[in-house]
């Protein structure tokens, strides 16, 4: 029988989602899961966007245009414009979700063997288009004693070699929270420019910064030119994971068109949802301002609950709704499992991401783990005293294999 | 600047897309084009499909479980089984399209340099995920003078080669509408049990059958086992071709795993659609019946209007909505441009798919075209007509660059 591909056999299961069939048990027990594992809001979409699709105003569902309907890329351009990111619409290329922004710039951009300089942690499904992609993630290591930030731009230059293509940033930062500060960036951009790599950027959570923070995007930055892509997504902005849409924007033609023709093998982008995502562009800026105040909330929330438990280290993030906190044990994945087969409280336990997933680098993130800050105030600091317990109660459980209690 | 990858330069752009630019400027100088050149069909959608869009029942658009939604994949089972196809809810990954269960298909069986066969013409956009996957397409012709069936086995087999992966047929097809009988199935499985191959069938037109015609599976066939991989859509089907959902179908585990894994990095495929497409299942028989009635009427339509051009040769098909014909010109590609550039009947034209991008073998299909029985009879007879009237006039037209007026 032949077997699998090599990159079929080395395509990493989901860190967030392989724990899904424990919590599907722990369900089936009766026992209720709290979800901060993955970043699934519970935020309700925008009417707009909910109009649109009950009222289609066809009664077929045709294909598109492979680079996006016209329309919502005309939309795009003044959303973006908003933020001071000035781009056509011939500029934008919509793409199925994020990640298919982030694997057609993989494919265009880079060969097998080439190389991505990405900083780690970061967001798990790099490392899925990497291996689809046949591109090699080389990390340089952001420290949670240093607030995530980026490490001093040596450690950077460092990793470049004859096959670095790239640097991939996310920014606001899944799953730190970390917002990318303005000379960070420029910092970034003369390495690229000097280097003559690309800067991708992946700036999903742009809505998203707290206490003043300003979410600066790649297409911000002077002198960026040809060598700045933005990879995007309206997934969390407007709580439509499910919809499947993103886009991917940059002023080199020579990437466009290689995004258009990759656009154009698997036809097009979503349509029903492109239209109502049109329509979702002219929500009132009080949704996305009540929907900020909101995760901000619940923010301070988990970093109140997480101030009372003994041992866990965290930063409190000025982006995204996530944040990456290192707990007093030594398998944070075992720590997590456990959650799920072997506690609970009053019938609850909860559901976090183990972080060794984020990391690229063997042994990094084995004792952290990623909390989404997906459900509402109370729930999030319900969820934060069950993993209170869970610490005591598994630091205190005789040692087991793989898991020593932490110190 | 650093410029593109290799396979962002090889990535070819859509043989059937390349020339809407022309179709586009056609239209703006006033010019109708009666469409014939892409499947996308005119038939309305099921009403069960709409109506499950106008009232999702949930105020947020979720991601859901990456291999798809569970009650979609079990009503998946129940529409496979009524054709005699007996899969189990986790033996089916649902994707992005059919394009994305290609994709995934390509990428968990194949590595970079390795090769899959493929009966040409082919679908045009296997190219494109071939260069994606960095896979190479090796073709075995079949001829319009043998209506386009399988040549003898003896031609495949001496395309294996140490790289050989699999075998790619698309069944019923696309372009040429054959439909392949049993015998040729059951050899085809016999060469790739003997040869240690994967046989994937692409069968997104199972239901477009006419004259008595059957559209055998690939999981019809008895002793196939881990071998056996359906490719699927429901793009066609139901009309839905902006949907994009599609399926990956097989018994075999580890495929399975890796079309999981592979389906996690880019989360779910649309949620939305599978909600509609699971009510789409429960509509009425009379729906594809009335729709398989239409096609037919269509290319008999097409077949009749044919008959009366000199010079054309055609091969009524069997199923799919599609037809390849041989026209008396040398390089069908520059009299497609020419229908959209210079010419016109009483302002109308015709924009028709050149099938050269439809064959892997260099010169081959350059006298021939695609056409889609896309349209309703009256306009696909209109069609045919001003296609008539347009190759006397090419071919009466003073040689050109390229193309002297053909035999």
């Amino acid at each position: 029988m032949p077997g699998l591909s090599r990159r079929g056999e080395r395509m990493p299961p989901s860190p967030i989602r392989k724990l899904v069939p424990l919590a599907e048990d722990a369900k089936r027990r009766g026992v209720r899961v709290h979800h901060v594992n993955i970043g699934q809001p519970d935020i309700e979409s925008p009417e707009e966007f909910l109009e649109a699709l009950r009222d289609p105003g066809t009664r077929i569902v045709p294909y598109g245009h492979s680079a996006g309907l016209w329309e919502y890329r005309d939309g795009l351009v003044e959303y973006y414009a908003r933020f001071g990111i000035r781009v056509a619409s011939d500029e934008i290329v919509v793409t199925t979700g994020g990640s298919e922004a982030i694997i057609f710039a993989f494919l265009a951009l880079a060969d097998p063997g080439d190389e991505v300089i990405v900083p780690e942690p970061f967001y798990t499904n790099y490392n899925g288009f990497a291996v689809e992609a046949g591109v090699t993630l080389v990390p340089v290591t952001c420290r949670i004693e240093d607030g995530f930030r980026l490490p001093p731009l040596s450690a950077l230059e460092t990793r470049i070699t004859s096959r670095t293509r790239a640097i991939l940033i996310c920014n606001p930062n899944n799953p730190t929270g970390y917002v990318y500060s303005r000379e960070e960036l420029e910092a970034l951009r003369d390495l690229v420019v000097e280097r003559d790599l690309f800067l991708l950027s992946d700036e999903v959570y742009r809505e998203f910064v707290f206490d003043g923070a300003a979410a600066h995007s790649v297409l911000h930055l002077e002198g960026i030119g040809d060598r700045g892509v933005l990879l995007d997504s309206i997934s969390k902005r407007y709580s439509v994971c499910g919809a499947r849409l993103g886009c991917l924007v940059t002023r080199n033609r020579d990437l466009l068109s290689a995004a258009l023709r990759l656009g154009q093998a698997r036809l097009c982008a979503p349509t029903l949802e492109q239209k109502a995502a049109r329509r979702a562009l002219d929500a009132s800026p009080e949704y996305l301002e009540q929907v900020l105040d909101e995760y901000r909330a619940r923010r301070d929330a988990v970093f109140e609950e997480l101030a009372g438990i003994e041992g866990v280290l965290a930063v409190k993030p000025k982006g995204a709704f996530y944040t990456v906190v290192r707990l007093p044990v030594e398998d944070a994945e075992a720590f997590a499992r456990w959650l799920l087969t072997d506690f609970q409280v009053e019938g609850e336990t909860v559901m976090i991401a183990p972080a060794a997933g984020f990391y690229a680098t063997p042994g990094l993130g084995r004792d952290e783990v990623r909390i989404a800050f997906v459900r509402k105030v109370p729930e999030m600091r319900r969820a934060m005293r069950i993993l209170k317990l869970g610490l005591q109660a598994y630091r205190g459980a005789p040692a087991r294999a793989g898991d020593r209690a932490g110190p």
